[in-house]
Protein backbone atom coordinates (compact mmCIF):
# COMPACT_ATOMS: atom_id res chain seq x y z
CA UNK A 1 0.00 0.00 0.00
CA UNK A 2 1.02 3.18 -0.97
CA UNK A 3 1.48 5.70 1.91
CA UNK A 4 -0.04 8.99 0.92
CA UNK A 5 1.33 12.45 2.87
CA UNK A 6 -0.84 15.13 2.69
CA UNK A 7 1.31 18.30 2.30
CA UNK A 8 2.18 21.52 0.75
CA UNK A 9 5.66 22.57 -1.27
CA UNK A 10 5.63 25.98 1.04
CA UNK A 11 5.50 24.07 4.43
CA UNK A 12 8.81 23.14 5.79
CA UNK A 13 6.92 21.25 8.36
CA UNK A 14 5.52 18.68 5.65
CA UNK A 15 9.12 18.89 3.74
CA UNK A 16 10.40 17.03 6.59
CA UNK A 17 7.87 14.28 6.85
CA UNK A 18 8.57 13.79 3.06
CA UNK A 19 11.89 13.77 2.92
CA UNK A 20 12.11 11.69 6.16
CA UNK A 21 9.76 9.38 3.14
CA UNK A 22 11.67 9.51 0.56
CA UNK A 23 15.22 8.69 1.92
CA UNK A 24 13.85 6.00 3.67
CA UNK A 25 12.80 3.86 0.61
CA UNK A 26 9.33 3.50 1.33
CA UNK A 27 6.72 3.55 -0.77
CA UNK A 28 4.73 6.91 -0.93
CA UNK A 29 3.10 9.89 -2.45
CA UNK A 30 2.26 13.52 -2.06
CA UNK A 31 -1.69 14.78 -1.67
CA UNK A 32 -1.75 18.53 -2.16
CA UNK A 33 -3.57 20.43 0.05
CA UNK A 34 -4.33 23.93 -0.72
CA UNK A 35 -3.48 25.55 2.31
CA UNK A 36 -3.07 28.79 0.85
CA UNK A 37 -6.75 28.56 -0.60
CA UNK A 38 -7.86 28.24 3.08
CA UNK A 39 -8.17 24.13 3.05
CA UNK A 40 -6.29 23.77 6.74
CA UNK A 41 -9.17 26.35 7.98
CA UNK A 42 -11.82 24.28 6.76
CA UNK A 43 -14.06 21.91 9.09
CA UNK A 44 -13.59 19.13 6.73
CA UNK A 45 -10.35 19.26 7.49
CA UNK A 46 -10.12 19.56 11.39
CA UNK A 47 -12.48 16.97 11.76
CA UNK A 48 -11.93 14.30 9.01
CA UNK A 49 -7.83 15.11 9.19
CA UNK A 50 -6.60 17.24 11.75
CA UNK A 51 -8.19 19.04 14.28
CA UNK A 52 -5.05 21.07 15.02
CA UNK A 53 -5.40 22.26 11.27
CA UNK A 54 -1.86 21.69 10.24
CA UNK A 55 0.29 20.19 7.60
CA UNK A 56 1.46 17.40 6.83
CA UNK A 57 -1.33 14.67 7.65
CA UNK A 58 0.11 11.03 6.81
CA UNK A 59 -2.21 8.09 6.37
CA UNK A 60 -0.75 4.74 5.61
CA UNK A 61 -4.25 2.44 5.13
CA UNK A 62 -5.82 2.71 8.35
CA UNK A 63 -3.03 4.74 10.15
CA UNK A 64 -3.71 8.38 10.31
CA UNK A 65 -0.70 10.61 11.83
CA UNK A 66 0.22 14.56 12.07
CA UNK A 67 2.83 16.17 13.29
CA UNK A 68 6.35 15.69 11.32
CA UNK A 69 7.85 14.03 14.47
CA UNK A 70 5.45 11.71 14.73
CA UNK A 71 5.18 10.55 11.11
CA UNK A 72 9.23 10.59 11.20
CA UNK A 73 8.82 8.02 14.25
CA UNK A 74 6.50 5.91 12.07
CA UNK A 75 8.82 6.03 9.34
CA UNK A 76 12.14 4.70 11.41
CA UNK A 77 9.77 2.14 12.67
CA UNK A 78 8.39 0.92 9.50
CA UNK A 79 12.01 1.23 7.57
CA UNK A 80 14.64 0.79 10.62
CA UNK A 81 16.48 4.02 9.27
CA UNK A 82 16.85 7.56 10.88
CA UNK A 83 15.71 6.32 14.45
CA UNK A 84 19.23 6.13 16.27
CA UNK A 85 20.54 2.66 17.10
CA UNK A 86 19.81 2.47 21.08
CA UNK A 87 17.81 4.23 23.10
CA UNK A 88 20.05 6.67 24.62
CA UNK A 89 20.53 7.72 20.47
CA UNK A 90 16.60 7.83 20.46
CA UNK A 91 16.51 10.60 23.52
CA UNK A 92 19.35 12.79 21.77
CA UNK A 93 17.13 12.40 18.56
CA UNK A 94 14.29 13.49 19.99
CA UNK A 95 15.57 16.03 22.27
CA UNK A 96 16.60 17.73 18.74
CA UNK A 97 13.37 17.47 17.48
CA UNK A 98 11.71 19.07 20.35
CA UNK A 99 14.33 22.13 19.76
CA UNK A 100 13.57 22.46 16.25
CA UNK A 101 9.67 22.48 16.99
CA UNK A 102 10.15 24.82 19.49
CA UNK A 103 13.21 27.07 18.74
CA UNK A 104 14.06 26.43 14.98
CA UNK A 105 11.67 25.48 12.35
CA UNK A 106 8.48 27.25 14.82
CA UNK A 107 9.71 30.83 14.36
CA UNK A 108 11.54 30.07 10.38
CA UNK A 109 8.64 29.27 9.50
CA UNK A 110 6.44 32.06 10.54
CA UNK A 111 8.83 34.23 10.11
CA UNK A 112 9.33 33.09 6.21
CA UNK A 113 5.76 33.29 6.06
CA UNK A 114 5.57 36.74 7.16
CA UNK A 115 8.21 37.88 5.09
CA UNK A 116 7.35 36.09 1.85
CA UNK A 117 3.34 35.00 1.84
CA UNK A 118 1.99 38.59 3.22
CA UNK A 119 1.77 41.60 1.39
CA UNK A 120 4.32 44.12 1.70
CA UNK A 121 2.09 46.74 3.73
CA UNK A 122 0.68 43.78 5.93
CA UNK A 123 4.12 42.41 7.50
CA UNK A 124 5.01 43.22 11.35
CA UNK A 125 7.93 44.47 11.33
CA UNK A 126 8.48 44.91 14.79
CA UNK A 127 7.67 40.70 15.06
CA UNK A 128 9.53 39.97 11.61
CA UNK A 129 12.88 41.68 13.69
CA UNK A 130 12.26 40.11 17.04
CA UNK A 131 11.83 36.68 15.55
CA UNK A 132 15.21 37.20 13.79
CA UNK A 133 16.70 37.82 16.89
CA UNK A 134 15.94 35.13 18.45
CA UNK A 135 16.44 32.76 14.91
CA UNK A 136 20.26 34.21 15.39
CA UNK A 137 21.00 32.31 18.92
CA UNK A 138 19.26 29.62 17.52
CA UNK A 139 21.57 29.35 14.67
CA UNK A 140 24.33 29.44 16.81
CA UNK A 141 23.05 26.68 18.78
CA UNK A 142 23.11 23.91 16.04
CA UNK A 143 26.32 25.63 14.49
CA UNK A 144 27.95 24.91 17.84
CA UNK A 145 26.99 21.39 18.15
CA UNK A 146 27.92 20.68 14.48
CA UNK A 147 31.46 21.68 15.23
CA UNK A 148 33.70 18.41 14.52
CA UNK A 149 30.20 16.34 13.55
CA UNK A 150 28.95 15.39 10.43
CA UNK A 151 25.38 15.17 11.71
CA UNK A 152 23.49 15.72 14.55
CA UNK A 153 23.45 12.21 16.42
CA UNK A 154 25.53 9.26 16.09
CA UNK A 155 27.49 8.85 12.46
CA UNK A 156 24.72 9.01 9.92
CA UNK A 157 21.67 11.20 9.00
CA UNK A 158 18.95 10.68 12.22
CA UNK A 159 15.32 12.44 11.94
CA UNK A 160 17.56 14.89 14.07
CA UNK A 161 18.73 15.95 10.79
CA UNK A 162 15.48 16.10 8.80
CA UNK A 163 13.58 18.09 11.16
CA UNK A 164 16.53 20.72 11.43
CA UNK A 165 17.10 21.33 8.16
CA UNK A 166 13.36 21.84 7.41
CA UNK A 167 12.94 25.35 6.69
CA UNK A 168 16.89 25.74 5.89
CA UNK A 169 16.46 25.02 1.31
CA UNK A 170 13.80 26.87 0.88
CA UNK A 171 14.87 29.83 -1.34
CA UNK A 172 12.47 33.08 0.06
CA UNK A 173 14.73 35.07 2.27
CA UNK A 174 13.77 34.91 5.88
CA UNK A 175 17.46 36.31 7.48
CA UNK A 176 19.35 32.98 7.45
CA UNK A 177 22.38 33.06 5.55
CA UNK A 178 24.62 29.72 5.74
CA UNK A 179 27.43 31.47 4.60
CA UNK A 180 27.55 32.86 8.46
CA UNK A 181 27.34 29.76 10.28
CA UNK A 182 29.86 27.37 8.63
CA UNK A 183 29.28 24.21 10.31
CA UNK A 184 25.27 24.26 9.49
CA UNK A 185 26.39 25.11 5.92
CA UNK A 186 28.53 21.90 5.19
CA UNK A 187 26.03 19.65 7.05
CA UNK A 188 23.44 21.02 4.54
CA UNK A 189 25.68 20.21 1.56
CA UNK A 190 26.45 17.34 3.24
CA UNK A 191 23.08 16.17 3.40
CA UNK A 192 21.46 17.51 -0.21
CA UNK A 193 24.53 15.11 -1.18
CA UNK A 194 22.75 12.41 -0.13
CA UNK A 195 21.81 10.64 -2.75
CA UNK A 196 17.81 10.66 -3.31
CA UNK A 197 17.57 13.78 -1.71
CA UNK A 198 15.68 16.46 -3.46
CA UNK A 199 15.21 20.34 -2.14
CA UNK A 200 11.33 20.92 -1.22
CA UNK A 201 9.81 22.02 -4.26
CA UNK A 202 11.38 18.90 -6.25
CA UNK A 203 9.52 16.56 -3.50
CA UNK A 204 5.92 18.14 -2.98
CA UNK A 205 3.22 19.87 -5.21
CA UNK A 206 2.86 23.35 -4.73
CA UNK A 207 5.31 26.48 -5.00
CA UNK A 208 5.08 29.97 -4.76
CA UNK A 209 5.31 29.87 -8.52
CA UNK A 210 1.55 28.60 -8.82
CA UNK A 211 0.28 31.82 -7.59
CA UNK A 212 2.86 34.18 -9.28
CA UNK B 1 19.79 7.58 43.78
CA UNK B 2 18.22 10.69 44.12
CA UNK B 3 17.33 12.34 40.74
CA UNK B 4 18.37 15.93 40.56
CA UNK B 5 16.21 18.20 38.27
CA UNK B 6 18.52 21.87 37.31
CA UNK B 7 15.16 23.65 37.00
CA UNK B 8 13.50 27.42 38.47
CA UNK B 9 10.52 28.38 39.36
CA UNK B 10 9.35 30.90 36.98
CA UNK B 11 10.21 27.95 34.21
CA UNK B 12 7.17 26.14 32.77
CA UNK B 13 9.44 23.87 30.68
CA UNK B 14 11.32 22.99 33.96
CA UNK B 15 7.39 22.77 35.45
CA UNK B 16 6.73 20.01 32.78
CA UNK B 17 9.50 18.23 34.28
CA UNK B 18 9.11 18.67 37.86
CA UNK B 19 5.17 17.47 37.89
CA UNK B 20 6.15 14.42 36.23
CA UNK B 21 9.25 13.41 38.54
CA UNK B 22 6.55 14.55 41.68
CA UNK B 23 3.50 12.97 40.46
CA UNK B 24 5.56 9.16 39.31
CA UNK B 25 6.65 9.25 42.44
CA UNK B 26 10.06 8.68 41.83
CA UNK B 27 12.52 10.02 44.21
CA UNK B 28 14.10 13.63 43.08
CA UNK B 29 15.03 17.36 44.05
CA UNK B 30 15.43 20.65 42.19
CA UNK B 31 18.55 22.47 42.02
CA UNK B 32 18.19 26.33 41.34
CA UNK B 33 19.54 27.25 37.98
CA UNK B 34 20.12 31.42 38.74
CA UNK B 35 18.74 32.29 34.82
CA UNK B 36 17.71 35.18 35.48
CA UNK B 37 21.02 36.26 37.34
CA UNK B 38 22.24 34.86 33.63
CA UNK B 39 23.53 31.16 34.45
CA UNK B 40 22.05 29.62 31.31
CA UNK B 41 24.26 32.05 29.32
CA UNK B 42 27.89 30.82 31.01
CA UNK B 43 29.71 29.10 29.11
CA UNK B 44 29.97 26.92 32.40
CA UNK B 45 26.52 26.08 31.60
CA UNK B 46 26.75 25.14 28.11
CA UNK B 47 29.57 23.29 28.04
CA UNK B 48 28.71 21.41 31.19
CA UNK B 49 25.49 20.84 31.04
CA UNK B 50 23.39 22.36 27.77
CA UNK B 51 24.55 23.76 24.87
CA UNK B 52 21.22 24.87 24.12
CA UNK B 53 21.16 27.48 27.33
CA UNK B 54 18.12 25.90 28.76
CA UNK B 55 16.11 24.35 31.77
CA UNK B 56 14.95 21.82 32.54
CA UNK B 57 18.32 19.77 33.30
CA UNK B 58 17.78 16.23 34.82
CA UNK B 59 20.57 14.78 36.25
CA UNK B 60 20.15 10.15 37.18
CA UNK B 61 23.19 9.21 37.95
CA UNK B 62 25.61 8.75 34.63
CA UNK B 63 22.13 9.86 32.43
CA UNK B 64 22.35 13.71 31.75
CA UNK B 65 19.15 14.68 29.61
CA UNK B 66 17.35 17.94 28.16
CA UNK B 67 14.31 19.13 26.82
CA UNK B 68 11.47 18.55 29.12
CA UNK B 69 9.74 16.08 26.67
CA UNK B 70 12.97 13.85 26.62
CA UNK B 71 13.32 13.78 30.74
CA UNK B 72 9.25 13.06 30.34
CA UNK B 73 9.84 9.82 28.16
CA UNK B 74 12.57 8.56 31.05
CA UNK B 75 10.93 9.18 33.91
CA UNK B 76 7.97 7.10 31.97
CA UNK B 77 10.57 4.39 31.53
CA UNK B 78 11.68 4.56 34.69
CA UNK B 79 8.25 4.60 36.80
CA UNK B 80 5.68 2.84 34.19
CA UNK B 81 3.82 5.83 33.94
CA UNK B 82 2.17 8.83 31.72
CA UNK B 83 3.23 7.19 28.47
CA UNK B 84 0.84 5.36 26.95
CA UNK B 85 -0.39 1.99 27.14
CA UNK B 86 0.05 1.44 23.17
CA UNK B 87 2.15 2.46 20.52
CA UNK B 88 -0.42 4.63 19.09
CA UNK B 89 -1.07 6.10 22.46
CA UNK B 90 2.96 6.65 22.48
CA UNK B 91 2.67 8.58 19.51
CA UNK B 92 -1.12 10.72 20.63
CA UNK B 93 1.22 11.59 23.50
CA UNK B 94 4.00 12.61 21.50
CA UNK B 95 1.94 14.78 18.36
CA UNK B 96 0.76 16.48 21.72
CA UNK B 97 4.37 17.13 23.22
CA UNK B 98 5.24 18.38 19.60
CA UNK B 99 2.07 21.07 19.29
CA UNK B 100 2.89 22.10 22.84
CA UNK B 101 6.73 22.72 21.96
CA UNK B 102 5.35 24.24 18.62
CA UNK B 103 2.55 26.47 19.55
CA UNK B 104 1.53 26.52 22.97
CA UNK B 105 4.60 26.23 26.06
CA UNK B 106 6.58 28.01 23.38
CA UNK B 107 4.70 31.33 22.38
CA UNK B 108 3.34 31.28 26.03
CA UNK B 109 6.11 30.95 27.46
CA UNK B 110 7.98 34.10 26.00
CA UNK B 111 5.08 36.26 25.85
CA UNK B 112 4.96 35.95 29.66
CA UNK B 113 8.58 36.78 29.78
CA UNK B 114 8.00 40.10 27.97
CA UNK B 115 5.00 40.75 29.68
CA UNK B 116 5.91 39.98 33.17
CA UNK B 117 9.86 40.13 33.57
CA UNK B 118 11.40 43.16 31.11
CA UNK B 119 10.56 46.26 32.10
CA UNK B 120 7.44 48.44 30.95
CA UNK B 121 9.23 50.25 28.23
CA UNK B 122 11.18 47.03 27.08
CA UNK B 123 7.88 45.36 25.94
CA UNK B 124 7.78 45.06 22.71
CA UNK B 125 4.09 45.54 22.24
CA UNK B 126 3.61 44.13 18.56
CA UNK B 127 4.90 41.03 19.43
CA UNK B 128 3.04 40.55 22.42
CA UNK B 129 -0.28 41.39 20.58
CA UNK B 130 0.87 38.89 17.45
CA UNK B 131 1.86 36.11 20.18
CA UNK B 132 -1.64 36.37 22.24
CA UNK B 133 -3.55 35.89 18.57
CA UNK B 134 -1.60 33.16 17.76
CA UNK B 135 -1.99 31.84 21.30
CA UNK B 136 -5.52 32.36 20.63
CA UNK B 137 -6.47 29.71 18.49
CA UNK B 138 -4.16 27.03 19.87
CA UNK B 139 -6.33 27.60 23.06
CA UNK B 140 -8.86 26.79 21.11
CA UNK B 141 -7.76 23.86 19.33
CA UNK B 142 -6.81 22.50 22.69
CA UNK B 143 -10.04 23.59 23.88
CA UNK B 144 -11.76 21.60 20.88
CA UNK B 145 -9.87 18.43 21.75
CA UNK B 146 -10.93 18.35 25.10
CA UNK B 147 -14.72 18.38 24.80
CA UNK B 148 -16.09 15.25 25.93
CA UNK B 149 -12.85 13.51 27.04
CA UNK B 150 -11.48 14.10 30.81
CA UNK B 151 -7.36 13.69 29.44
CA UNK B 152 -5.75 14.58 26.48
CA UNK B 153 -4.89 11.23 25.17
CA UNK B 154 -6.41 8.07 26.51
CA UNK B 155 -8.15 7.43 30.45
CA UNK B 156 -5.48 8.89 32.50
CA UNK B 157 -2.86 11.55 33.12
CA UNK B 158 -0.17 11.23 30.38
CA UNK B 159 3.27 13.14 29.27
CA UNK B 160 0.81 14.91 27.25
CA UNK B 161 -1.49 16.43 29.78
CA UNK B 162 1.99 17.58 31.68
CA UNK B 163 3.38 19.26 29.02
CA UNK B 164 0.29 21.22 27.54
CA UNK B 165 -0.20 22.29 31.17
CA UNK B 166 3.66 23.67 31.65
CA UNK B 167 2.59 27.63 31.42
CA UNK B 168 -1.56 27.56 32.46
CA UNK B 169 -1.16 27.44 36.11
CA UNK B 170 0.97 30.65 36.31
CA UNK B 171 -0.14 33.35 38.14
CA UNK B 172 1.49 36.23 36.04
CA UNK B 173 -0.93 37.63 33.24
CA UNK B 174 0.17 36.94 29.55
CA UNK B 175 -3.17 36.91 28.00
CA UNK B 176 -4.67 33.37 29.00
CA UNK B 177 -7.92 33.24 31.08
CA UNK B 178 -8.90 30.28 31.40
CA UNK B 179 -12.51 31.02 32.19
CA UNK B 180 -13.10 31.75 28.51
CA UNK B 181 -12.40 28.10 27.47
CA UNK B 182 -14.82 25.56 29.52
CA UNK B 183 -13.13 23.00 28.35
CA UNK B 184 -9.42 23.61 29.01
CA UNK B 185 -10.82 24.90 32.40
CA UNK B 186 -12.47 21.50 33.83
CA UNK B 187 -9.49 19.79 32.36
CA UNK B 188 -7.30 22.27 34.51
CA UNK B 189 -9.02 21.73 37.57
CA UNK B 190 -9.32 18.01 37.00
CA UNK B 191 -4.86 18.08 36.87
CA UNK B 192 -4.63 19.72 39.86
CA UNK B 193 -7.37 18.28 42.03
CA UNK B 194 -4.77 15.04 41.33
CA UNK B 195 -3.05 14.09 44.73
CA UNK B 196 0.49 14.96 44.79
CA UNK B 197 -0.31 17.89 42.01
CA UNK B 198 1.88 21.09 43.44
CA UNK B 199 1.87 24.59 41.45
CA UNK B 200 4.99 25.69 40.14
CA UNK B 201 6.33 28.03 42.63
CA UNK B 202 5.69 25.00 44.65
CA UNK B 203 7.35 22.72 43.44
CA UNK B 204 10.14 24.30 42.39
CA UNK B 205 12.18 27.07 43.91
CA UNK B 206 12.85 30.47 42.06
CA UNK B 207 9.97 32.97 42.13
CA UNK B 208 9.12 36.40 40.78
CA UNK B 209 8.83 36.95 45.34
CA UNK B 210 12.99 36.50 45.51
CA UNK B 211 13.28 39.96 42.91
CA UNK B 212 10.63 42.08 44.31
Amino acid sequence: MTIKLHCFGESGHSYKAALALELSGLDWEPVKIDFFGGEGRTAQFREGLNVMGEAPVMIDGAVKLTQSGVIQDYISEKSGKFGGCDAAERREILRWILWDNHKLSSMAGVTRFLMNFLPEDKQPKEVIAFNQGRLAGTYAVLDAHLAGRDWIVGDGITNADLTCCGYLYYPEPFGFDRREFPNIDAWLTRLSDTPGWKAPYDLMPGSPADRA
